[in-house]
């Protein structure tokens, strides 16, 4: 039972950030290169993270279903723009049962196209419109330099593919699931994202506009944490998905597609982590609170476990772990939860016993600090209460902590230096070409623009020419 | 806006089930050979199959994980058997990234494989087990002869893979896991399952003991509706899952695999569908009951749409639909609400706003019988009960099919005329040329032995040599 400390985020943020992944029981490496294995922990995570966003759906007024896997190479090939971005990274299916396929099948990268196939045939009329489905599934994609849960060869995620009669539901739509995102996100995970627009540069192959949230990591950089894509009447000619109108005319849908995937729970371990290791959202995290039972003498198991067992029924309605391991050391459990990253540990000992009292330490407040005894008597009020304070916490320093690594470049020397450890927040004038520059001369790239901006136009940090909004430039995974 | 009537079960049962299950909307055919769409209704209905398992799962010590979709092709070469009964269904991987892989990698048909490598990986000593991991995912098999949720090239399923330090709890977790798909399809489904143990012919590629789940269809053949397999070591062996155990012995784990799929959709349309459509038990249904408001003059809108109001506000604690959509006749609705199976239609007109009272329509009584009107006050005691009646009534009516389609054969002719409409239960020798005398004779396959047969010895009915047990021969899907 080796208890190594983890390399310090500030002296290797991407060694810490791969061990913690592995000591955190979160996932492991595949026998295939790329691939992952996602641990009962991190998979209790993402079901903490489903229920979260499907029960949103749901709200929302979309329902599930499940289309194939197994997508025909031409299905791709229809929508030009989608088959230049995904061609590179497609697994493709040669043989089944024994024989060569006549046409071979791409194991889906994401599954606009065969969707858009059925939808053609299901959609006759506008009384069939909207369509509002969702799928949770898994898709492939041929990644050369892949990372657990930020970039692997297959990965797990949602994705929503809408149809609408006019542009304007479809845009709206759009906004509605990016809104969507930055609510999970913002409440659920505690992770303060920033919604915006993508240049057309990042966006989305075969897009007309691609939004997304973006998160900053305790290294700085951005992480891309979700996507709603508006994707106007493109996939609607390309698969012939036609309604007739209310005037009986022939129209060609339009769609939208957005996706979440368990890249994001790289996005919720590289916000909150520290030095011991991964530090959850109380909402989000698979065990809300450990429970400890601490004591030396034999004869004191029996009242310890008498008042876990009556503490654990007070705290029912929480995600509650009893660790009654045999032969570990208190400090080795403490270290081992604070690992995994559980909000709150519960101890009690034999003094907890006579006192009527328990201590409690917070996950999010290390060493002293976060500690504190409180009376056993309507202990499920207060642990509520500090669940709910862990809650805001966290989302409070994430974001103090990225408001602190935001700065407004006074020029594009500025840019250059602030990319090295934050966030550069200017005017763009929207061309590729200052937009490369950028890129080519700091690895920075541009993250998007927020929707919320004053209309006072400036000068383009690049160029200087005119330029009407402001962007972030930063560093991203 | 068409509504033909389905082909009638008893002219052909088969046509019955396909139109049944494009015409519920339950799934779709896919543009890829054999594979399928599940539609909203259809994938809601597995949501809540997913869901009654999974709170079994887990309240008996299970977790949720993920392994990965593609699998070296030598990994499946490791176990004879299992490789003999998998290869011709496999669906290769053969570039990715655009090249071509030094190693093809298979599609998961299934996972004992790419589990048994990470398992041995996990587990050094007795402590580290029993490992209790369920996975719910898509596999791929490349079958020639396919129908929707029967039998499709990809589908929907959980998989459960334990390991455990002996024999004896390897065998009780099989035993376990039948008895919890029994549980479920008879207490969930309301279908009559018997649990057995299959013949070695029928076992699963590579087990020791394979037991399934065994449900009667309306054509009185049988469906196997679930399995549970001992493997003893042989997966231990081929994937080197060893463990040290409390004498510092290095052991072999004994390990098992579990499985239902969405082919248990299939076996719910088969067992209580009827000539109008599906029949859903209501603890499974999507849509508990419908509310229909019918009325024909305008003014008589509002009135009726109050009431409406106030009975969905009543009935929130189930899952309720109204049916408000405009320009349909009432019967067009009714037709379609049988079609799709909802256990309870609750009307409400004019008449039933004056005397504060609505019109129930139960789905499994067809007709007047099925009829009645009861008052506002209390709708919600009302309906929960009539819908647990549905419940039970469907359990019974499938199980006195099933029982009155259950035969104890005479002599082998008898046999032979049994299984042209029902199954013979009759002693086995055992022996692999009986079984598939019976086969070739008959088409019928042996189903399974019942866990719990008296002990008197009988004569087989096929070769008159003495035998123990008593097996199911029946026509299979």
């Amino acid at each position: 039972m080796e208890q190594m400390k983890l390399p310090s985020r500030s002296e290797n943020f991407s060694e810490w950030y791969n061990q913690l992944v592995l000591r955190a029981d979160l996932a492991d490496y595949a026998p295939v290169r790329g691939c992952m294995v996602v641990k009962p922990y991190g998979w209790a995570l993402w079901e903490n993270i489903q229920k979260a966003l499907d029960e949103r759906f749901k709200a929302s007024g979309h329902v599930n279903a499940a289309f194939p896997l197994l997508i025909p190479k031409s299905f791709l090939e229809k929508e030009k723009e989608h088959v230049e971005g995904f061609a590179p990274e497609l697994a493709v299916v040669t043989h089944g049962g024994g024989v060569e396929l006549e046409e071979p099948l791409v194991v889906r990268p994401t599954s606009e196209t065969i969707i858009g196939t059925m939808y053609a045939k299901w959609i006759q009329s506008y009384r069939d419109l909207p369509i509002l489905i969702n799928q949770w599934g898994n898709v492939v994609r041929w990644e050369m330099r892949t990372r657990l849960f930020l970039r692997t060869l297959e990965f797990y995620w949602q994705e929503g593919h809408t149809a609408h009669a006019t542009a304007r539901e479809a845009e709206e739509e759009t906004a509605r699931m990016l809104a969507t995102y930055a609510d999970f996100a913002i409440n659920e995970a505690s992770v303060p994202v920033i919604p915006g627009r993508k240049s057309e540069t990042e966006r989305f192959a075969g897009a007309q506009q691609t939004f997304s949230i973006e998160a900053m990591m305790g290294d700085s950089k951005a992480l891309q944490s979700a996507t709603s894509h508006y994707l106007g009447q493109n996939f609607a000619k390309a698969f012939d998905m036609k309604f007739l109108d209310e005037n009986n005319q022939l129209q060609y849908c339009w769609t939208t597609s957005w996706g979440l995937s368990t890249r994001f729970i790289g996005a919720i371990i590289m916000t909150h982590g520290d030095d011991q290791g991964l530090v959850l959202p109380p909402r989000l995290a698979p065990i809300q609170a450990v429970i400890l039972p601490i004591f030396r003498k034999e004869e004191e198991r029996t009242p310890v476990f008498e008042a876990v067992e009556r503490i654990k029924k007070q705290l029912h309605h929480l995600r509650i772990k009893v660790d009654d391991r045999e032969g570990l050391t208190p400090g080795f459990k403490f270290n081992d939860w604070e690992m995994r990253g559980v909000p709150l540990r519960i101890e009690i000992g034999p003094k907890d016993v006579q006192n009527n009292s328990v201590a409690l330490a917070r996950r999010d407040i290390p060493g002293r600090d976060g500690k504190q005894f409180v009376s056993q008597e309507n202990l499920e009020l207060v642990v509520d209460q500090i669940l709910m304070e862990i809650q805001s916490n966290l989302l409070q320093k994430a974001t103090q902590f990225r408001d602190s690594h935001i700065f407004e470049p006074q020029d594009y020397d500025d840019l250059k230096k602030i990319v090295e450890g934050g966030w550069a927040y200017a005017y763009w004038c929207g061309s590729k070409e200052c937009e490369e520059q950028v890129k080519n001369d700091t690895k920075a790239t541009t993250r998007c623009m927020p929707l919320d901006q004053g209309s006072a136009p400036g000068k383009c940090v690049v160029c200087g020419k005119e330029a009407t909004e402001k962007i972030y430039f930063a560093r991203a995974y």
